[in-house]
Formats: structure tokens, sequence, C-alpha cells
């Protein structure tokens, strides 16, 4: 198992380990779970700074649980929509995932009920994708009013971001 | 903006920039948005390895739109829960967040219903809140049968992580 790997190479952490302060530097980065995105480096965050959301293709839509909490509670005024090049939400569609959820759970109405309430957003555009990720944000009652949403593409060929939007709420 | 700083540093990151190779390493780290925590240093993987998923307190349950996708499309079958010490999921309640919501959307019978239906599983003892979700893993029929499921602390103070429980679903 990969976790048991984990011990070992915490050690070695864990032995010259200096306590980052916390500081929200009042932004909130909503990203990929793609291990190729490494938020802190590619875009100059260091451990401790900001708050980092990942998921599937760093959906807004599947972060405004989190952007709740980061917004309401820790007052964070700021949103970076980073989605990247070569994403795996462009290797499948909803439908598909739908189809072969339902196909290991046969008989299962209840799962059925759930995967048909979950959607993807997969895309082929990955410009298109983060421009309706905030258009999504821009017009959801639950972001803060004032927030500024600036959205970005992370290019894993070339390591370079992009910026492609940015809205206030 | 704190956005406006990203393109600097990353012009910097990108020209000495060599792209990682995809690795998915059959593993899912789901862990918490907290910028104190590191899942590719603490845990002994490099930038382009796992999958790497966060948000508020590293729920499991707001994961799992993304578990679908890394174990049915990219045929992952280890996950890997961190929660960590200090976690701001202890600094707040449910029903204290939804009515901040609420009384900044006065009159949106929509917002009600919306926030009424999100919880973050607030916790005070953090072992507790790791056990939760690995039972919430092994119950859940969306995740594939065979999984192997770890459930971690990472301690902000010293660096380290120690394992509080697997499962296999």
């Amino acid at each position: 198992m990969i976790a048991e790997e984990f011990i070992e190479a915490n050690q070695k952490y864990a032995a010259n380990f200096t306590p980052p302060k916390l500081n929200r530097r009042n932004i909130a980065v909503v990203t990929c779970m793609d291990p190729r995105v490494q938020p802190y480096e590619q875009l100059g965050l260091k451990i401790g700074e900001g708050g980092i959301i990942r998921n599937a293709s760093g959906s807004a839509e599947e972060a405004i649980h989190s952007l709740v909490v980061i917004q309401h509670v820790f007052k964070v005024t700021q949103i970076a929509v980073v989605h990247h090049t070569d994403c795996g939400a462009t290797k499948f569609t909803t439908e598909w995932l739908r189809d072969k959820v339902k196909a290991a759970n046969p008989g299962r109405d209840d799962v059925v009920k759930t995967i048909d309430g979950m959607d993807w957003h997969n895309f082929t555009d990955v410009e298109e994708s983060v421009k309706r990720d905030l258009k999504y944000l821009a017009e959801n009652p639950l972001v803060v009013k004032g927030t500024k949403v600036t959205g970005w593409i992370y290019d894993v060929d070339t390591g370079k971001i992009s910026q492609v939007g940015d809205v206030v709420v």
C-alpha cells in the first residue's frame, strides 16, 4: 500500500520541521486534484498562505461548500479559480460516468438517484470552463458581495499561468 | 489584489520548469484546505504523483464527487483521509454558519433552503472526525468495492502524521 510509505517519508519531513505561520492572505485558490498542479509554488504562495481547495477539474460548484467557510468564517474576499490544460475532465462525459457507477451497483435505486444528481461539467475548452465558473460564482448568493474572483489557466507543459477573466461579485 | 502577484511569481517558476510526469500511483489524498497542509512534501509524494482533493476540514463527504472520478475514471483504489490539528472546522458550528449566510441574504428562501442542506460536520476531536469519514466511505456505494482507505492526523505543530484507522470497502 502506498500509504505505508507515508510514514517513512513523513519522518524525514518532520525531522527538519519548522511550523509555518497561518496567514490566509485573503485568498482562496480553487484548483484541480491533478497532481501536476502545485498551487503554492506555481502561484508563489508559501506554505501557510492562502486557502487551497482542490477537486476534479477545480470546480467552483463543488468548492462552494468550502468557499462558504473560508468567506463567512475566515473573511476571505478574493478567489482565484485555476483550471489546467490536459485536464481529466476532458477525457470522459458525465453521462458515461453515471452509467459506469450505475452498472457497478445493479438494482440500487438510491445510487441511481444520487449519481443522476451529480454533474462533472466536463469540458473540451479549458478557457470556457474557467469562464463558466466565474459566472457561477458571480451569480451565487452564497458568495460574499464584493468578492474579487479571477480566472486562470495553468499550462502543464510550460508551467505558465494565464489569466482569462475576472469579476467582482 | 493578491492574484496580481501570481503573474510575477509564476514567471520565475516557469523559467526553470520541467514538466512532471503524471503518475496517479493509485492513491487519492483527501485533506484540508488549510495552507499549513502540504500533502506532497508531508506524505512524500512528488509533484505529478497521486490525486489531491482538498476542502474545508478534508471532508470525505464533500470529496465524494471527485472520488467518483478518480476511482471510476482513473482506477484509483487507495484513499488516504488526512485531517489535522488546529483545524478551522473546530472553530465554528454548522448552525452558526447557516445563520450567518441567511443574515447576509434576507428574504431569500432559496438561500435558506440551500444552506440548510449544507453541513460542515464540525468537530472537536480530530480523531473522531477521521473515523467518521472512514465509516462514511466504507458505507458509501459510490466507493469502489475493495478500496483500501486509511485515516490520518497531521499535526501542524510537529509536522508529524499518525495513522488512526483503516478500512477495506
